[in-house]
């Protein structure tokens, strides 16, 4: 099969090369020159065979609107947009629409995998039409992991993505567990090889976990963690789950409190906390008049 | 009516001179003799005519189980001990159980009001039985605020310390609240005069309390809190209302927070955060090889 | 001065009253014939001298956004439109700019209250212009409480409503807390008189306020709160206040807490904890294949 | 090796059957005579070769306390006692010390695994000496899953208690995750598979691990867990996590979530939330007489 693919950085370069080595055509665009095939979107167009289908992994926002924005009047009815990014699920119905009046197809696909994901394959959360999801099957068969997981057609326009972002902050409260236990049992006297402990748990116990061999290797290498800040950054998908539970009237108190937890970490000093040391100075006896006495 | 203090710190003091303007006996003890009015616990029982009423007024744990053990030994049937410091709930049941072995009778009494006690009065919260707790109405009514409120006889033995210590853990969601509203009206530009948002708040709103008052008292004092940092103690109430939760299987969502505030606004770096920051490095593409790949 | 006022129902038809009840002239366009003073948006502007300042007290969202509309093209360059509804601070913007185009002003108020503004004033939270807001001070002088509470220029457009979101997202949180406090003491055995403990504090306490004057009222009227259901919807302001959190990267866990609780409180069963009941049962000892193993 | 253990139960009788297959001498108390190997622990202890073994595999609590109680009468110096149960880390310190007293050794092991543990072995977390540990070795080899993990010396008396309670506090916030996760993709309309986009995170995924599968099993019994109530018991340890934290001033905020979640879950109605609705019925315009007004 044929594959335009937007976007050759990190991820997209990777994919690149593991679509190929399943033996489709890819012909990749990138304003960097030195790792693009074509001169230009234009030009990346005009040599792939109608019907086209187009795979889009640029920076969600702006760069994925923009990118969008110039296929949509470059492509041909009958040809497809796959966007691949982290855009925000909202996105992709206004994405589908402004595509679907010229009678371009659209297909979104959370994509996760970082950078294992060229030798192991990188698990794909598809949302879209049917018809169009099934047309790329080929390539969705080139870039998932072997066997029968790692690929899911999730639903209707934005499944995919609101999938993966679900995914994300799935994780964002698994790594404060593990966070959290990590903090506790470095605190207690008694224990005294916590990371022989995290070790031990990945094997027979019930939380043994991709992440936990992660935290194994990271106490490997520096078993304090003495050379590290605690400043964790947070990438968006986490927000957008909460915003999708207050949209959808869903409580979220374990993965919020783990985005909270990060936003939190990258303050040196806390504004609201000065205002409860402001509270607690003026219980101390400061000679002050309030309002209701 | 006639009462032994014990204890003449801060609170102590202050409570000696607001019973005694009420036109009541009070005999001081304390290790300060400049303060005491006795030299000794022995000589202040001895002094008074039984049945005597001894009020407690020291550092909850060691030195309250401490003067509850001498007074057992230096009382008589008929006498009674009323415990008016900090101390856990738990605690409540076993003075009251070894003084009664000795005919002593045992109220708790949870008291507020800080340094403001001795003008507007404190509010009292008691827990003992009927009888004992009648016998002492003359003093609670010389310490309470004027006014049909600032004093209940909340239930048995321990109820008064239990009250107070929910009342505490009410106070820190209720800092808790005023301080995330002012950290986002800060945070945000529109908003250029927060603290005259938080000034007007004191009259016509939902959310106008005493806590306010003190928060307004605050931000005259300075705007921005540029002075303080953002760290803050926890008396040990908080931390006993989340456990007596716990014990009876209550959420207290909000509490929590606001106690778990606390613990990490004293944090220079925060231990859990590091492992966040760890887990996200080993995404980041090291050369990790982990035990289930 | 003269004002027109659109949207007379249990707020707006209040309002009206005590702005002319403070000597000002007000003209009320309802769209219900029997509390209107006008026959259409047309008439009321046109029977208002210029420049003319129409407060516009109708639900937010569509409602707001269609008589914004109207009023846009019916005023003229000079005259001001203040928003009195509950809008989203997003909302201000929009709707300053496109009235700004055709030389209309444009403020926005947060207006708190409820059934006591009649009669104890209301209080205002105002974002805009300064030269527009200080036009517009007689009417707020006959809304606000008396005393020097009560009203605040909070800042530029959208300052209003979003101090006034805050004040919600705060309201929510002290809600809270006397509801956790509550539920704690009134499963606890040794506490027999939990309306009386809520009573008491009204005076000498950290915690007074107005909400626990309401608490106390509802526990007068049902002791035990017997009669109502454990189900509690929620406004949008707190909503939006976690919204806004997200958007500034500042942490919320109290307040957010409030509202997971309100959405929780609104299940007749939580998918959540069927998961967690799932999982619960795998462990059990079902003869299950995991695909790890 | 020779070991006495003093519980046959699901764990301990399973227990049993790994260490002899690994060619131990196991005795078994139980006081179940069907599944007991002697008629009491007096015949046990009698029975077994100085030094003795005798690992306790009971419930927590009082049943665990007089079998080590009655062992501290039965054993001579030089014996070793394993507290294999779920006890609480604060009373493995007093169990050693009341040990220590006679010369006896103590031993505790947390251990992981449940109905899976007889086929792969039980992850083991073990505190105490290193010469007791030691000695120990080929039955901690012989109940421990085949490879590198499985098993850790942790520390100190106490330490794997404490390590095995982190590790359910830490389960109980990845449960939580799954379970958030789950009910957010089934509230939204585009999401159509969510079974399948759980399976789908089997691979390749940041999320992957053995809850993950076992929540897979269950959706695969159970698609949208119709058959379930959302109602989910705690066993303790996710408490004592809580409790360690608080002991500790340790945040541990989705792990606390996750605990209340599971409280809130066992309730018919929500005693807090009757108190916010109270507190909004007030709002509503009740004609109420509040103190401070």
């Amino acid at each position: 099969m044929q594959l335009g693919l937007i976007g050759l950085g990190k991820m997209g370069g990777n994919m690149r090369e593991r679509i190929r080595r399943a033996g489709h055509t890819v012909l990749g665009y990138d304003r960097n020159p030195e790792v693009s095939d074509v001169k230009s979107l234009a030009e990346l167009v005009e040599k792939l065979d109608a019907p086209r289908t187009l795979w889009v992994m640029v920076p969600a926002g702006t760069a994925t609107q923009t990118v969008i924005d110039e296929l949509g009047d470059l492509l041909e009815p009958g040809d497809t947009v796959v966007d691949g990014g982290n855009s925000r699920w909202t996105d992709d119905e206004k994405h589908a629409a402004a595509l679907a009046i010229k009678g371009i197809g659209f297909v979104d696909a959370g994509v996760s995998g970082g950078v294992w994901g060229l030798q192991n394959g990188y698990a794909l959360m598809v949302g879209g039409d049917k018809e169009n999801v099934d047309r790329l099957q080929p390539i969705f068969e080139a870039l998932k992991p072997e066997g029968p997981y790692g690929y899911v057609h999730a639903g209707r326009v934005g499944a995919g993505h609101f999938s993966k972002m679900v995914h994300n902050g799935i994780e964002y409260a698994m790594m404060q567990a593990y966070a959290e236990g990590w903090e506790l049992l470095e605190k207690v006297h008694s224990v005294e090889n916590v990371r022989e402990v995290y070790r031990s748990w990945q094997e027979g116990t019930v939380i043994r976990s991709w992440l936990l061999d992660l935290a194994v290797n990271a106490l490997d290498e520096d078993e304090h963690l003495v050379k590290l800040k605690g400043y964790a950054e947070d990438s968006g998908e986490g927000r957008w789950t909460v915003e999708a539970a207050i949209d959808n009237a869903v409580p979220l108190p374990a993965i919020t409190a783990s985005l909270f937890a990060r936003f939190a970490s990258r303050q040196d000093d806390s504004p609201q906390m000065k205002m409860i040391a402001a509270l607690r100075n003026q219980f101390g006896g400061h000679a002050v008049e309030s309002k209701t006495e």
